[in-house]
């Protein structure tokens, strides 16, 4: 057994509205930045033994299928690295 | 100019509770996944236009101190890729 630690980032699907992140992109431009979009996710690190960098993966995949992630309205992906 | 995106993420500090996570990680081990330890975090991915990657980098952390970040008790880091 090996130990990974899998980064899983969730995002909303493109076209799902998202007025937290509105809000802080407005927050940024009255603090006077400029910019064009802002996009919110959240961020999972999660630190995990397995027999392999893909079996890691499949592992974190499954956790963001079942209780991450909601697959009406978010996307994810997933970063495996040797911890 | 060039067209950015910096990516700004946020951590709590070490040490500092993270309720949120604990309770993730004890719905995850409920529903019978073996994990470690789980953080969460906070990524925000921002388009921005800059003269270079430095200056991008350096607008976005700019933004994560004055209002995506709370000193007290986040740590953040800043990636900027060509967009």
């Amino acid at each position: 057994m090996t130990a990974y630690t899998a980064t899983v980032t969730v995002r909303l699907k493109h076209g799902v509205l998202d007025p937290e992140a509105e809000t802080t992109q407005r927050a940024l431009e009255r603090l006077g930045f400029e910019l064009e979009d802002l996009r919110s996710a959240d961020r999972f690190e999660i630190d995990l033994e397995a027999e392999s960098a893909e079996s890691a993966r499949e592992r974190a995949s499954e956790m963001a299928e079942r209780l991450l992630a909601n697959p009406t309205i978010h996307d994810f992906d997933v970063e495996v690295v040797d911890r």
